[in-house]
């Protein structure tokens, strides 16, 4: 109710702070006597963790996976998963300077008036670091889809004002040999250098993600108010720092003609397909088995490291200074959220589609 | 669970086709004690109904709203408010010769296959009939939210390609005034011209809404999964045709630096404010007292008088013409329904929100 | 969220006050592509209106059922089924002179305490006049079951303090053909004598109900917080009157040996069996495939018509005599309301376990 | 929705299997600011384990609680409290023996069919272990409505044939001074020697516990499906062992005439009171300001230590001798796990009630 559930059927329920003990949750419907790769697991908290690409950067190491229950000789058991990742190294001093003021465009301000305190370390609960268990939950998600033909991927399209229309399904290889996760080399290497330069200047710069979700069966997604985009979108939109999302034609929509739009049906190879795809493989909010496609847009990082004006709780004017361990542009980071929640999503509708059966 | 429920304390519960007997719904979670302007509620459902401003045009006969439980002496009981408006003049005939095939861009084929079969007859619970039943639930909470000082307005900023980037926020008048919801005269005309061309060629056209929210208190929003502006995003994009939903900077936040889209904060009559509203009213998905606003992208309408290829029930290809009263474009009706559906989610965190008092 | 909604993808939203317009709810999660027997409902209906058994008194008209939705040609669409019984025959002014009276062990003083208001007119939505939401979805629950080889009946075996130990699963027109639903001639002559005793007396009788549920697979319910008899007693405790649950031993058990309570496995024409089923049909929350059978407790109807003391909304004492059309024990009639509960939650459980599957 | 949640507002989501790594939860809703006494619900924990008085008898040592999340300087931050008991000394060789038998009136059968597979080590999650989880969530729950002047204790009234009626509101100390919470001497020496008889025979013993809750306000519980003695009632049936409940009157009711059962309103020093309490503190549902009151069967041990018969996953017939550290009697260390269920179940209505205010 408070909004640390996702998920109908299949659920995810999240706690953690930044700077607390641990983070974690626990992750409800995951059906009984399934195998599950831990190994594919620790892999997508590595993707998270590191701000390039896993396999073209120097490896960190990623965030450590606890398993708590609901697996017994590696097969889910029907129960619930219970998972949590420690929080080490947490240098909550850093923050000290921090506790009274409110940073721009952060959380400081209406998390403190919304529960009349905060935990201040490193934004606490408000942290993306909250982020880690959409990631275990959506790992375990996509090894269940990947097992009925669904593949679900991510890349950047955008960062800063350095745009790449590419819409052709990567390779996962192709997305994380790039140190920006575009799988284009000449966008990458204009990406770089805005990076570069916003760095030098103290600032932060924003982008979008593309993602695409290929092997849906028709009929995914529940009419009026569950439709398939809706919740993908509310998915989408709850990400930190998100400011918009769209699917299929999307804003662009709204400029074309009923007679340019719509989708043809067609046979092809006995399956009934359509000839463009502009519905974003969802008519009437449900799946129609083509591609379903989306777009993300992020805000840049608010942790500038410029100095800023802003108020303390008194009310009295103050400077500011942010310092730290601070990304320039977090949307490569993102690609790996991006994808885990698309994979929560499907895979609840996947298990209400059950219903009709 | 079948994705017919809205909301979490204040909840619409929806039914209906739109053909069958009545379109409904139950109200649950209205505070007791209130007492409702029901001809407040039937001004909404004349405001969805006709496809020009209330005031402006010759009016319709309003969807008559029949209340079944709830009031008692025009006075909310805090027992759920169980609600209909028949279906009257179905002219279901209409259908029939497209029973057994898929209009392109439509949700038969989606639904035929989720469910098995499908009620046909104008598009049955697919069809945009069904957003009476919000405009009801919409209509109720914006009185409610009014009591509080809260106001919520939408208006159209693009027909077409032709867009009007309006931002102030217009007077009820001032939009029903306008035909086309857009209370920018020569930016409607522009729209107007749009239109007629497109009616002229038997094609339609699709648009964008703002919206507004005025006087929220600081605090609403829950963490993590249910952010403010992420259930307002499930809210618009649940939405017949909608493609896209943005909030504050939206898409263009991307190509933004931090050092510029981050909002200073200041205090002014000593209340905290913001010096810029990038954020949309919203950090950390919780309202900072600023205005919310968000833009919505809808498509063209997909029932064209242009005769089309689709294929039927039996994978045989087949043309289609599509009659009947169908709009060139629907944006402007859309209106009461994108204020309704923010007006729900809002009073929805406002009595979540009791939980921290 | 506000107790009006049964179940979690078989639901039951309910509304409606007793002197209200109508009752009626809605019913969402029910498969699509069933064919419904709208006379099985009005039978059911029927059943729950008169206070003798259907077959053996003569037939009152039952309250008319009002499909609104969900239902095309018979079947139903896989869309919520919005139905109504409109209220008649209000004799409202019957109540004027206990608007301001709260009545011993009735709902006026808690509801208004609760609400701040109430509608005093026979009882709002506290009456037991709301149960006719419930029978028609537990008519259709039925005839979902039916359909798998599960039936659920339940009969009188206690009024007063008449008892009657009878657990042989009676067919359906040897409880209805007794007027009090009490499948044993002697017990029946022995209560009716109760209840002219009472009735004489301007008093009122409880009783107790048995029910049964046969054909069950393994495997219902879930595990920790919604076993299958936690929801059932859930279920039978929201009934007006309820004052006790139980199921298998029962209160019994308290005094029994382990020894004696085990109930042995054993292996009877190829399948798992138990010896006894004192575990009533259920073990660690799981049906195991046995007969589930539970007993509920009903209090004495509130309303007698002797003098009674009270106290009014002043907190003035007052003298009532509460007249109308009361009966001195609706135990009989509770009966097909007891069968539709279990039916909601045994459909609930069924179409739960298809995550497993 | 699996049933691993319990609550509305105020929600523990639990997990955990008795061997598995860790027992745990997240408590959701907390209300923030709130200054949690981390002693008592160690206290808590220590009277659930051991199944004597905490007070009178060598002291365990109790499962230590690790705080994950949620609180910061000891007070609730509005955000979920995480929270994990290590399982320690698991001794799962014990259970290898029993890996494919199916014990009697255990939850090894219907678990395996439910799920396919099962965690046969000290019964997995269906194990009372798992009711740690709940005596956290309720510890802190009490906390909050002591604050409120709300108090909820439960004792021991029978074990097997041993009754004791007693029904005044006892000390904390009384209870946890007696070795079987039972707060009457003579009662539990004949309960003493109950067990000892049963211990010799191998046998085990079921019982009753009565809980009481007083100082609530008038209004808590929600009409209809959610009436308070019905999520009371779902709550209690969903621990390990219950066989039944009920409230105020209960069973006896049923043998009762309307003219004694009905609770006469009277006015005290300027409140409503009822001068008899037969309704046990809940009228239409909804709390009255009394007393509310009721009890709660357990059945015997399943995990006898004499000889019995039954079959394995073969289909074979086997004999089985379980032995291990299991109790004769659970009655007494249900205590707490019974006024935990009370106390999450009362936090909920608090919290729902804020909706009426």
């Amino acid at each position: 109710m408070a909004g640390n559930t996702f998920g109908k059927l299949f659920q995810l329920h999240s706690f953690g702070e930044s700077h607390g003990k641990a983070m974690g949750g626990i992750i409800e419907g995951f059906p009984a006597g399934f195998e599950l790769d831990i190994d594919q697991i620790q892999f997508e908290l590595l993707r998270r963790k590191t701000n390039q690409g896993v396999f073209s950067s120097p490896r960190k190491e990623a965030d450590h996976l606890v398993l708590l229950s609901g697996i017994y000789d590696s097969k889910t058991l029907g129960t619930p998963i219970g998972f949590m990742i420690e929080n080490k190294d947490p240098q909550s001093k850093d923050y000290d300077h921090l506790k009274d003021v409110y940073r721009p465009s952060h959380a400081d301000y209406t998390w403190e008036k919304k529960f009349g305190l905060r935990d201040y370390r490193g934004g606490g609960r408000s942290s993306a670091r909250e982020t880690i268990s959409r990631v275990v939950a959506g790992a375990m998600a996509k090894q269940y889809l990947q097992n009925q033909g669904i593949e679900i991927r991510a890349w950047v399209q955008q960062i800063g004002d350095v745009e790449w229309e590419g819409r052709d399904f990567p390779s996962l290889e192709a997305i994380e040999n790039s140190p920006l996760r575009c799988p284009n080399n000449q966008a990458e290497i204009l990406m770089q250098q805005s990076i570069q330069a916003a760095a030098q200047d103290g600032d932060t710069l924003g982008g979008v993600i593309y993602g695409q979700i290929n092997g849906l069966p028709v009929g995914l997604g529940e009419p009026v108010f569950d439709k398939l985009h809706a919740v993908l979108g509310h998915a989408m939109l709850s990400i930190n720092a998100v400011k918009g999302f769209e699917y299929g034609s999307g804003f662009e929509a709204a400029a074309m003609k009923g007679s340019e739009h719509n989708d043809e049906f067609i046979m092809q190879e006995d399956t009934i397909q359509t000839k463009t795809n502009w519905s974003g493989g969802i008519q009437g909010g449900i799946s129609n088995g083509q591609s379903v496609y989306f777009r993300v847009a992020f805000k840049p990082v608010a942790s500038i490291s410029k100095m800023q004006n802003s108020i303390n709780n008194q009310g009295e004017s103050v400077d500011i200074e942010i310092n730290g361990r601070h990304d320039v542009c977090v949307v490569p980071r993102a690609v790996p959220i991006v994808e885990a929640m698309a994979a929560m999503v499907i895979m609840d509708f996947c298990l209400l589609q059950k219903m009709n059966s």
